[in-house]
């Protein structure tokens, strides 16, 4: 079987590294040269191709962010692929993807959203294990074909994932109280302690703690930007159920409440149990 | 050399189990019965006593909050202890521990805050290596004796740590920024998550992003609340300083200033390359 990796980055990369053994051929499309390179020192893929081969592909993998995968599809639709094929892409929202797919593909396409990932990105970041026992989620399957769920059903379970079946529009939501705000968050704690006059000080002192809740401010601005931009409406929801709690405990800190404050904090402590 | 440690949860027990090497009996003291017996169950003191045995200890560790380490600090005061006898206490601010001291003990206080942690707590959470390669920030050691200072920094080399010397103010507002802040956060983001009507779903989506983000709030409620109310106006500055990016972070969104919003989070990866 032959597989046409579109994206050559942390989440491409680690796909192509891990599936090695699943398919015959793995070829990688990236329209950065440096990146072409890296893949193909680094043995991401087999080969480097264009669009064009991937009329021979079983299988394209769309790891690129989410306006670029629906001008791929776009591009796909016009294309001879494979009637069987199967697209799957790893674009962070589902519902514009979904809805702007070309009715001619719709059935090709298996939407998937990895939960996994690391601050890093580029070929270099890759790793083998990045999926291995996370969850994938698979939205709206309903509308795609029969024979392409077997298919990346199969490749998940072969990457050892655990799958998730799930509505668009609730992943979406979903995943800005899970991934987009806590980055809003953590990008906003960097700021703010890049900010003080003394913050050389400042992180003189950073333990395991901080280095957790500023992880994800090491993130790819531009990447993010546009996750944002397509999670407008829900991450906005996100933020503002966000600092409705913050402003409960600012509250209570500034009258004094202590007592209330240990209740409060008692509470987040059940975030675990369901975890 | 004898080592009486007060507290025997995470921070008390941990020392003890590293200390081991360092002193020929560690004593334990707890007024929790429970603790008592794991903390010897699991070797980290050699026997438990009472405030009595401490008058023949060379050195003394107070490994509890805040207000109990300055009520030990009253009842030291008057017993009779050895003359050189060091006191170290690890209390998560230090200003009102240094002004609080008693004077007649002052020269054997060394005031220090070990950067490390773990978000478990009790004897049981002790482990061997939690001081290994961390900070410990030591204030206003002008006013501690010249031998005392000395002994606690023999005590700190042993246990590989990199010693900050530190003005307790500057210390104070410094960890508000770097621990106290980031624990409201973390918190804030849990019961966010929680208010949720379909929470259960959500945790589903939980990759190390989220994990890492939501880590702190598996801490002590009791403990921090103590923490707190003792750090009160500079965690408030704290989270006025955080509160003021992610009002500039949602105002971004919210009007689609998509490129300021990437230089902000470009800023913000500055962080790293100063930590």
């Amino acid at each position: 079987m032959v597989c046409g990796i579109v994206g050559l980055g942390l989440m491409g990369g680690s796909f192509g590294l891990a599936c090695k053994g699943y398919f015959d051929k793995i070829i990688g499309i990236d329209h950065n040269i440096q990146h072409q390179e890296d893949a193909l020192k680094l043995g991401l893929v087999d080969e480097i191709g264009t669009f064009e081969d991937l009329k021979q592909a079983d299988v394209i993998v769309l790891a690129i962010p989410i306006r670029g995968i629906i001008n791929a599809l776009n591009h796909l639709s016009k294309l001879n692929l494979k009637k069987d094929s199967l697209i799957i892409d790893f674009g962070s929202t589902k519902e514009s993807i979904v809805n702007e797919c070309p009715k001619n593909i719709r059935k090709n396409l298996v939407a998937s959203h990895p939960m996994a990932g690391t601050e890093y990105s580029g070929p270099q970041a890759a790793i083998a294990d990045l999926y291995y026992n996370k969850v994938m989620v698979v939205c709206n399957i309903e509308d795609s074909g029969e024979e392409q769920v077997k298919r990346a059903f199969d490749i998940y379970n072969y990457l050892k994932m655990q799958i998730k079946i799930m509505d668009a529009k609730e992943h979406d939501r979903h995943a800005a109280f899970i991934s987009h705000m806590p980055h809003i968050v953590s990008f906003s704690i960097a700021n703010s302690v890049l900010k003080q006059e003394d913050k050389d000080h400042i992180v003189t002192l950073a333990a395991g703690g901080f280095r957790d809740m500023s992880r994800l401010a090491k993130s790819n601005p531009h990447m993010w930007k546009d996750i944002f931009k397509e999670n407008k409406k829900n991450l906005l929801d996100s933020i503002e159920a966000f600092k409705s709690e913050l402003k409960k405990a600012k509250d209570m800190i500034e009258n004094e409440k202590w007592e209330e404050l240990e209740e409060w904090m008692k509470t987040g402590n059940q975030l675990h149990k369901i975890m």
